[in-house]
C-alpha cells in the first residue's frame, strides 16, 4: 500500500542507515539530524562495531551534527530516528536542544517518550522538542521484527 | 572536619577530574570506571571543549572503559561520579551493565536516580546497578556551588 504522502527524505535516509546497521550485524536503527531541511549529521547503531555502550544511532548523529556545527547545542535542528528514543537518547536530545523529534516506530520495551519515564513530560526536563511519531512506522517496525526473529 | 573514613581512591580521582574540568571552564564534574578496584576509564565534563552535547563526565568515562575492555558491556565494573547522573547518563549506565554506581552530591535539578524519573526504578529498566550515594558529598557540592556562583 502506498503511503498517504511521500516519506520525507531525512526519514528515508534514517531507514537506509538502519538497513546498513543490520547488514553490519547491529540492531537496525538509524538517525539523521537536519537544519533547515539539510542533513548535517547522521548515525546508525554501532554498539558492537565501536565497542561503545553509548553508540545508539541518535547519539552518533547528534555528535556528528555538533561537530559539523562546531557547537554543543543544536538549537533549531531536527532529529529523525527510526525508533522511539530510550532514556539515554531522550536525555541527549534535551541536552542538545533539538527543536523537533520525528520517530517512526514506538518502543514499548525501551522507549522513553510516550511510555516508561516519558522524559519530556518530567518537570525536571529543561528542554522539550516538539514530537511527531509514526512516520514510516510499519517499515521501521518490520526491520526490527525481522532482525530479532532471525536471532532467535 | 576529617571524614569518618578515608575517601576511596576512585572518588578522590573523580574529584580531581572535576577540578580539572572547572579549570578548563567546564561544569566541574568528574567520573571514573573501575574493575576490581583498578581505574580502567575516566572522564570529566567536556561539552564545551569537544562541542559535544553528550560529553558528560560519565559518558566520557564509560566510553574510555569500553575501549579499554574492547567490549560494549562493562559487566562487573563500577562507576564513581561526583554528581548524581542525569537521565542520559543513567541510561548509559544501564546499557553498559555497570555493577555499582557511587555518586557524591545529589542533583535535585537534573538527577535521575533518587529524584525526577528515578530511572532505575522504572519497570522498563533492564539493568539496575547497586547505588551508593553521599561519598564526598560536601566537597563535590561545594565545587559546583562555587562554579555557578562565579558565573552569576
Amino acid at each position: 500500500m502506498a503511503p498517504p504522502f511521500p516519506l520525507p527524505a531525512p526519514m528515508r535516509r534514517a531507514l537506509h542507515l538502519a538497513r546498513q546497521a543490520q547488514a553490519a550485524g547491529e540492531v537496525p536503527i538509524g538517525a539523521v539530524v537536519t537544519r533547515d531541511g539539510v542533513i548535517i549529521g547522521e548515525g546508525e547503531n554501532r554498539n558492537r562495531r565501536d565497542r561503545d555502550p553509548t553508540a545508539h544511532a541518535e547519539i552518533v548523529a547528534l555528535r556528528a551534527a555538533a561537530t559539523w556545527l562546531d557547537d554543543f547545542r543544536l538549537t533549531g535542528c531536527d532529529l529523525w530516528v527510526t525508533l522511539e528514543p530510550c532514556p539515554m537518547c531522550a536525555g541527549a536530545i534535551a541536552h542538545a536542544r533539538i527543536a523537533r523529534l520525528y520517530y517512526a516506530a514506538a518502543d514499548p520495551k525501551g522507549g522513553a517518550i510516550e511510555q516508561g519515564p516519558r522524559l519530556f513530560t518530567q518537570p525536571q526536563c529543561l528542554h522539550r522538542p516538539d514530537v511527531y511519531a509514526g512516520l514510516a512506522e510499519a517499515e521501521a517496525s518490520a526491520l526490527l521484527r525481522d532482525f530479532f526473529a532471525a536471532r532467535r
